[in-house]
């Protein structure tokens, strides 16, 4: 990725490319793209955008408004690498060479596995090819989308709340409520912003919870997480997830990253696991998780009820390190968030 | 205690005595405590203070430089309630009555158990009395003593170290170094902040700590904490405590709130408990917990080595519940301060 050859025009075009790709899903399985086609005195010929898997990439979507030949010694500006991959609308780096695009600018690499080397194809045709023009903005847009490609799998965030001393519930198991409202309003509100929401067959049979993001009032929010069942066990028919907005996914958790890797090709960019302490321990010993958000409610409990249980570590100089991130009082209650440290490789 | 009756000029007064209170010893059985004595114009008639346990009490320490009559009509400005109770010393109300003082302007009542009541003596002896005078700067500088006072027994604070899944060392034992050098320079503060620092038979078999407050540079700071070890089972003769600068205190620690009555009376005002588990545990289930500081790391270990143990509580309504006070980042880690809930009666 070279930042070189671009200038204040080709910025200002991408920040209008960046405008257009927001028009685009927020979810999915493909990224919000935005495409302008500007002619070599300036003057913008055609702007395109991706609706959505099974739709014409931005690239294609910019050309197919130009007449033939149109577009002959013309820049295009993308906010992503042209793909380099034959899907359902060929790759768009030919597209480009084909419709005698003379530049291209873009901003993020291609971090796919099959789409990735559109722009050495677009510079062996001879087109000229700048990248990294506003990556970072075009980065924070892509978000989620972008760790999961160059991850192979969701953002995983594993929650729990506990009291000081670690325990998720006394020794009945009883846990209503551990955490106070505004805890609670805060699970929700992170809920609505992730693509899915995991619990093991332990907390579905259990609890039997909904597994929906809903206002403190109840009312749901506009975005709802899938929710996805780790486990073997069969969950009953009538279980409060199958009234789940969106159909819930099953999946056995005998090999976490593969399963991950299989929801992040249905689309799902980001993974809010909840729990319960079987399932979160699996994640962390398997050093899956991105962020932690540890909800610590100024109880003691003592007791049995983990929040977290064993992690296959015997000794200080194994323990998983993380890196605080933040702490936030939320009512009675004390949000910390984490995140691994990046020198342990996690 | 009535904060009626009294002037501007008995502030000022006041002030002064704190003043003098403040040359007393900071530690041990006694508070310290300042007297003015004042003519009835408002001269300066004498000062005193207490210096400790076995000397005259401050009243006595400024009638002792009047000549005899000279303090007749006069007012006493005293930090703290003069006393009712027969010790070494007698009375200091009698002392009062007997010297002709005509009126008594105090900050704070005597709490104690055998030494109240001296405000009551000296009205029935016709003595005119104002309680309350600056009572919040002279209750702020008597601190720990009138707690200790008031609940006879030591202000209690229990520490612990550990991750954020509650674990205070892996499982084989290895907890060095579960928090880094800003926490444990702040732990060593507070040691030698406190009268007193108390641990388990387990810890000294396990760990043969010091039990001392030290600079980050390993020099001693002035003050330190007197060890106090809890337990039936012996401590070798040669254990590090045995070289610690103040004698250590043995208690079996089967009745906790007993002990802790012993150790008032002996002066101890402050005990920071600083584990282990075991210990820790035993504290918080009798209830007898002033301030909890976890030590929380950026770490999780899972495994069986839990900072708090069982605390007989079967279901989550009896919680032992607490209010966060503080929220500090130590370095890597992060310090949580607590208070237990007043309302539930801890
Ligand atoms: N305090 C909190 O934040 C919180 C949050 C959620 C739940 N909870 C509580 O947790 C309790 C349930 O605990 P739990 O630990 O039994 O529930 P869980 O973690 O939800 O479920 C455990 C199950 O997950 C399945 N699983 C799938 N992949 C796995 C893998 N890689 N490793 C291990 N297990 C995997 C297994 O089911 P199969 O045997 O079916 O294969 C396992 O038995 C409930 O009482 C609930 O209230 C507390
Ligand atoms: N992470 C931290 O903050 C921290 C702090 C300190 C220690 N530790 C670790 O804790 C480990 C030792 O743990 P531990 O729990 O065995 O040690 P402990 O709590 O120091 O000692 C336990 C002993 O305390 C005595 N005791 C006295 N009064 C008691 C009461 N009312 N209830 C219960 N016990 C009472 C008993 O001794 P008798 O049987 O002799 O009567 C009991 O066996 C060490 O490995 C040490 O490194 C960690």
């Amino acid at each position: 990725m070279t930042t070189s050859g671009h200038t204040m025009a080709d910025a200002a075009t991408m920040r209008r490319a960046l405008e257009l790709a927001m028009r685009g899903p927020a979810r999915g399985v493909n990224p919000r793209v935005g495409c302008v086609i500007v002619s070599p005195h300036g003057d913008v010929l055609a702007e395109g955008w991706h609706r959505g898997a099974g739709t014409a990439h931005a690239e294609v979507d910019a050309l197919g408004k130009l007449e033939p030949g149109a577009a002959a010694g013309a820049t295009a500006v993308v906010t992503l690498e042209p793909c380099n991959h034959t899907g359902r609308t060929g790759p768009c780096a030919v597209a480009l060479i084909d419709a005698g695009i003379g530049r291209v600018v873009y901003a993020v690499a291609d971090p796919g596995d099959h789409s990735a080397g559109g722009a050495e194809r677009l510079r062996d045709a001879g087109v000229e090819v700048a990248g990294g023009v506003l990556a970072d903005e075009v980065e924070a847009v892509l978000g989620d989308w972008l760790f999961a490609a160059r991850h192979r799998r969701p953002h995983v965030t594993v929650k729990w709340a506990a009291g000081l001393d670690g325990r998720a519930a006394a020794s009945d198991g009883s846990s209503r409520w551990i955490t106070g409202p505004a805890a609670r309003a805060d699970v929700h509100r992170r809920r609505a912003a992730a693509d899915a929401i995991a619990v093991g067959t332990g907390t579905v049979l259990a609890d039997d919870p909904a597994l929906t993001a809903r206002e403190p009032g109840g009312e749901f929010f506009d975005a709802q997480p899938v929710p996805v069942v780790f486990g073997r066990r069969p969950v009953p028919a009538d279980a409060a997830i199958s009234r789940h907005p969106h159909a819930p996914v099953f999946v056995e958790g005998a090999d976490l990253a593969a399963d991950l890797h299989d929801l992040q090709r249905r689309g799902i960019r980001s993974l809010f696991v909840e729990g319960g302490p079987t399932l979160a321990s699996a994640f962390l010993a398997a050093g899956l998780v991105d962020e932690l958000l540890v909800y610590v409610a100024p109880v003691l409990l003592g007791g049995p009820r983990l929040a977290v249980g064993d992690l296959g570590i015997d000794t200080i100089a194994d323990a998983r390190r993380f890196d605080f991130a933040a702490v936030e009082r939320l009512g009675d209650d004390l949000l910390v968030v984490a995140h691994p440290r990046p020198t342990e490789g996690n």
